[in-house]
């Protein structure tokens, strides 16, 4: 599937933020390559980019960007850029023959939802699909700023900024029959380079038909407050994660979310770097129980604490760079594993030193069996949370553990920590066979 | 969906196994309670089940299951089941009503995708449709005996035991249209009480399709012969389990299925109480460690290797019994886990007792920590050997763990089994990191 992405304005109100606007840089990101690998990921797999304003630093970015993505990304420059992106969208037409494809913007961001809602309904000939938002109070549009539709019985009967009455707004993503063409020549040699002039051609032929986004996020970013509020947006997302836990949500991701932008998104350091340094992190948290002076254990409780909240950070950076990959999340939980037992194992071994006792090493056993047996358990469970059948509040896991720890540690209760550990992770366990078995037995259980 | 099941005949050839031939018992199941869990699972939600010879005992049975299995279960009897069962297929008429069904032999085993396979090509308006096994050389079936069919360009020409040629057996699996009850009572009018008689008379319409089962097993149990090929072949079903190590394939399976077969069958035993069962023996072995006597370990390492053995046989009940639930097989791989736990804490604290020593505490933790690991990664790792993308003659599990402790403890070598095993498990899992990001690198990779 193809798609064509109008990049050639020079978006002066973002000018503050850097030249050409294609370029402006939001999250790790620059707005082009989000919105390609958005597409991307919704099934899209060959891009013809329409330059413009500043070309050729568009044009040798998105090289890059192919190359390292392995993305067939063609640019088309229009030199004609000032004269309005209805000659932009009409240099596209050698690049999509005779297909249908997709018309996106490129100062645009959205849920990638939005395509793969709409490529499930194809344009009939002749038919143009312009995805509507028809969410009014949509905190995210300037409702000064946007381009309005009136949509009555599925199709946009008018379009444009100063239209009225209005019940949508236009998402500027479309997915277009070659019919788009003509129309787009026809707005041109009226003298009109918008491409809402071709849109308004189309909506009077009743050839621009409205698909509802059914409240998915996308934002036009024009201006200083849009780009504030798209980069609140995406870090929301991530705080939102259903089986973040309670230590997660309230402590360690609003940490990890700061420490993501403002020290790892602007550096080329790769989700699974991060992933090994924490777990670095965690070993050298280990070793600090060993160490002869007193204050080890608090020194090992504080790195601990910080591995596991740098523990967050790869998921982030690879979510808001598009680097996830399954080998990364499980790599991650993996070392998660070996960094627990390293954890608990330090301790014991810490005391073991100074009063070896039997309760010691069974408290210490049990601690790390039942640690380990939360993780074993934690895919199934997190699959109910996410169908909603187990409130996510209950969720005892990674965060909880450690932060038991840093607190026992710091409080200078080690054997008083394990021994609360082996109980309580023993218990959630418990709590969990439970929970399924009783999920099991009710019919209206979903497959 | 709603199917038709023969059981009316008497089944004398079999009659040394017990009458009447429905409530032959094979693997813990009787026929007719096999074939209608087999058809239940390839989603048939109504049953009635023409009853004949002794037919209040096969009523009685089915209520039963009914009732246990939560199942939708009518009978009709047949007085006239001695005139053949083109009477007892008539006799399924009210039940059907206009609806499509699937008729079934009340002695005719087979694999639930046969049902599946025909599903999705329904009979069109007048068609009956009959599942076709056209491998001549199929082992489980006995040319001499069989119902044969000629097939050309998909219809069944002619169909009997005596035709001749012939290039398929009939399976006894129709999915029919309410226009076979015609041509039953057509046959029947001509003197001909056979099934057969009906199909002849389909055949020459033109009106009977053969459908090819592809190799998928059936059987048609006439005979001691056939009921022991059926058994040996439900039984090699359960002994190549992909996934099966190299231990449980050649050691424990053997065992195990042996035990299944002599012991459990024939029990009113469910599945979770062998897992547990299985659990508690572990819980013994690893108690046996800290026993006084000098034997305690060679007790413990026989009891968790017959542990390990009867841990294969939960699964087996449950499948040979249709009680497989996700449950069940989340409760035994946690069980076994604890159990695990608890075997090298009781080898380690055997020793500690009588030589403490750094080395043995650094082992035991590394042997449990690597043992978790392996376990933890073996969701993921089996997926890869059940698509085929890893070969499964690597896979270290847990029969390979427990009989490394098995002989270990006997050699009397605790500690250096600890050591292996610590490096053994630890190594097996960065091999199975290794693996995975090889094969999320390589561009050939399936989803």
């Amino acid at each position: 599937m193809k798609a064509v992405i109008l990049a050639a304005g020079r978006g002066r109100r973002l000018s503050e933020l850097g030249e050409p606007k294609p370029l402006v840089s939001l999250l790790g990101l620059s707005l082009i390559e989000r919105i390609i690998l958005t597409a991307s990921r919704a099934g899209i797999d060959e891009f013809c980019v329409i330059t413009g304003y500043r070309g050729q630093e568009v044009e040798s970015a998105l090289r890059r960007l192919s190359q390292t993505r392995r993305l067939n990304i063609t640019t088309i420059h229009n030199k004609d850029w000032p004269k309005g992106n209805a000659l932009s969208a009409l240099k596209g037409r050698d690049f999509v023959g005779q297909e249908s494809f997709f018309l996106l913007m490129g100062d645009h961001l959205f849920d990638a939802r939005i395509i793969e809602r709409l490529k499930q309904r194809p344009p009939e000939e002749g038919q143009v699909l312009l995805a509507v938002d028809s969410h009014l109070d949509n905190p995210f549009i300037d409702p000064l700023d946007a381009t309005k539709v009136q949509v009555s019985q599925g199709l946009i009967r008018a379009i444009g900024k100063e239209i009225n009455p209005y019940n949508g707004y236009d998402t500027g993503i479309f997915y277009c029959t070659p019919a788009i063409f003509p129309a787009l020549q026809e707005g041109i040699d009226q003298g009109d380079g918008r491409l809402s002039g071709a849109m308004e051609i189309l909506a009077k032929q009743g050839s621009l038909k409205a698909i509802d986004i059914g409240g998915l996020f996308w934002i036009d970013i024009d201006d200083l407050s849009a780009y504030q509020r798209a980069r609140k947006a995406l870090k929301e997302n991530l705080r939102s994660k259903a089986t973040d836990g309670p230590i997660s949500r309230h402590i360690n991701r609003p940490i990890s979310l700061f420490i993501t932008e403002k020290l790892l998104l602007p550096r080329r350091i790769s989700p699974n770097q991060i992933t090994i340094f924490s777990f670095l992190l965690s070993l050298l948290a280990a070793g600090a129980f060993f160490m002869t002076p007193g204050w080890g254990p608090i020194l090992g409780a504080f790195l601990a604490q910080l591995a596991s909240i740098v523990d967050g950070c790869d998921g982030e950076v690879a979510r808001l760079k598009f680097l996830e990959s399954p080998f990364g999340g499980w790599l991650d939980s993996l070392l998660d594993r070996y960094a627990d037992a390293a954890l608990i194992f330090a301790m014991a071994g810490h005391l073991h030193r100074q009063q070896p006792s039997d309760l010691l090493l069974i408290s210490a056993f049990l601690a790390l069996v039942g640690s380990f047996m939360v993780s074993y358990t934690a895919p199934h469970y997190d699959k109910l949370i996410r169908r909603g059948q187990v409130p996510s509040g209950w969720r005892i896991g990674r965060d909880v553990r450690i932060f038991i720890i840093f607190i026992g540690v710091l409080a200078g209760q080690i054997l008083a920590t394990l021994i609360l550990l082996a109980l309580l992770m023993n218990l959630e366990v418990l709590r969990r066979i439970f929970v399924f078995y009783q999920l099991e037995r009710s019919p209206t259980r979903s497959a």
